[in-house]
């Protein structure tokens, strides 16, 4: 596969930067790849295990002639960022982003852009429980989803080009308008992992249930919440408060129907409950077969002391 | 491993029992497993796959002689089986069951029980998504936790047999109290599961975010619900029909919570979010250290077009 860009720049140097930097690598489909993170550890950590071709102590040295700038900082600091990198980026180049809310960082970021640059926010759908410089690996995107929101004046070739490039890295493309990808996710992302955060947190306050009989006792349903209740603080925050009507608005129907759920079982409609369940079970089917989940025990778990 | 009930008989033949079967099998820890289903066709099924030893067209028949019976049909279901078993029971054997919840168990089957048989409620905390006699493999219980619930005059050598059956069978075993379990279980299983039933059943609801969408980017968090959505939906009935009170004990905390954390996205209360988030983020790493589960990424499953 061939160069898709001379030079790429990741601001914020995460576990998704890090795996466009491996998943670039993997394939060549970058020259050289530049990099920047705020805090002097994280930088040093990035040098040491050489996640990029070269770290640099300032995002405008990052971003200096580089043909793509990627921010993979938390939503809330992106307004900052592109400011400050603006009157460095190269005429021509693309600036995108990796954020998981895309109008607010649209709104945040889109001010910034100079004339001549093409801004063509990204969502890739992917992230594991762990973060920071070390936690990244090539093979993070493979067969997942890449939404890019391309917003304003955009050159056809410069979104061929973006496209082409997470392609490479393993994902599948999709374009989406940006209120839109704001809903979707707020369905399959951020009210799940709110309501993720909302159990283990009420598993964790109950005083007559010990914290050791929980988690002993987890894989009996708990413990795939715990998975996604573990991500990263500071991204969820600002993924939360920068999404809020969608969020709300989503929490607001489950709530619903959990009343209409909790009042079934306190009257005992057992058949309202089982014709509830026999219809998510579908859903399950489809997800399994659109190739999106695996249905081996335990999500394919190994078995330990078999 | 030596014999430890020459005779076993499993009522049901679903997941548990199946997989009950080859895992006495896997070790010897069964003479004969004899075996009873309502319906022909899973009865003929258990015949044609050789999933027991030998299949009765009776439950009394599948009963007789048998020093452990142990009944695998939905919690619903289980006062009427015990009722028809109970004057079929061979003095001093062991009745048993593998119900979710133990307090609607013991009074349903309780009062059947005849003097000299053993009655000793279990739970392993073991599934999947899937059901029937096809669905059960040897290794489901390795490393899971089995509750035994000793209810009422239980003799020592009886409860030591069964443990030692269910750890042999690969499972850790704790003794728990009846209300006890079924307000951990709670915890742990069916507000869970509720809620993972709830998620998905709003997803499926929403027009404005298509099927395809939801399953297509289902990966962003979504998918981990689904699977405990897909459980199957007449055990889940009678689950939650059955541990009513200890579940809506936990259902209402978690919408008080939930309202809280909706109330700080609302307000844009940062700080709020992020403490909690931290929080739950260290019941997570418990579980890993507790070997419950692994934080290889997305649960391991394999990564697909590497």
């Amino acid at each position: 596969m061939s160069v898709i860009y001379p030079r790429v720049a990741l601001i914020g140097l995460g576990l998704i930067a890090g795996s466009m930097s491996l998943a670039m690598r993997r394939r060549g489909l970058a020259g050289e790849v530049t990099g920047y993170a705020r805090s002097d550890a994280t930088r040093e950590t990035a040098r040491r295990i050489g996640l990029v071709d070269r770290v640099c102590d300032s995002a405008a040295e990052a971003v200096a002639d580089a043909d793509l700038v990627v921010l993979c900082v938390p939503v809330g600091a992106m307004g900052a960022v592109a400011e400050e990198i603006a009157p460095h980026l190269k005429p021509g180049c693309t600036l995108s982003d990796v954020g998981s809310v895309k109008r607010a960082v649209i709104d945040a970021v889109g001010p910034h852009v100079p004339e001549g640059v093409d801004f063509i926010p990204a969502h890739p759908l992917a992230g594991t429980e762990h973060s920071g410089p070390e936690s990244g690996f090539a093979t993070l995107f493979d067969n997942r989803w890449c939404l890019l929101v391309p917003e304003g004046d955009v050159r056809p070739e410069a979104l061929d080009r973006l496209r082409a490039l997470w392609e490479g890295m393993g994902a599948h493309v999709d374009e989406m308008e940006a209120d839109h990808h704001d809903l979707v996710l707020a369905v399959t992302s951020h009210a799940p992992h709110l309501i993720a955060y909302t159990m283990v947190g009420v598993a964790d306050d109950l005083r007559r249930v010990t914290d050791s009989e929980v988690i002993k006792y987890s894989a009996a349903g708990f413990r795939d919440f715990t998975r996604i209740a573990a991500s990263d603080p500071t991204m969820w925050r600002d993924v939360f408060l920068s999404n809020k009507d969608a969020t709300l608005e989503i929490l607001g129907r489950f709530t619903e129907e959990l009343f209409a759920l909790q009042r079934a079982i306190r009257t005992g409609d057992g058949e309202h409950l089982f014709d509830y369940f026999t219809r998510t079970r579908a859903i399950r089917r489809g997800i399994i077969e659109a190739g999106q989940d695996t249905d081996a025990p335990d999500f394919g778990r190994a078995a330990k002391g078999a």
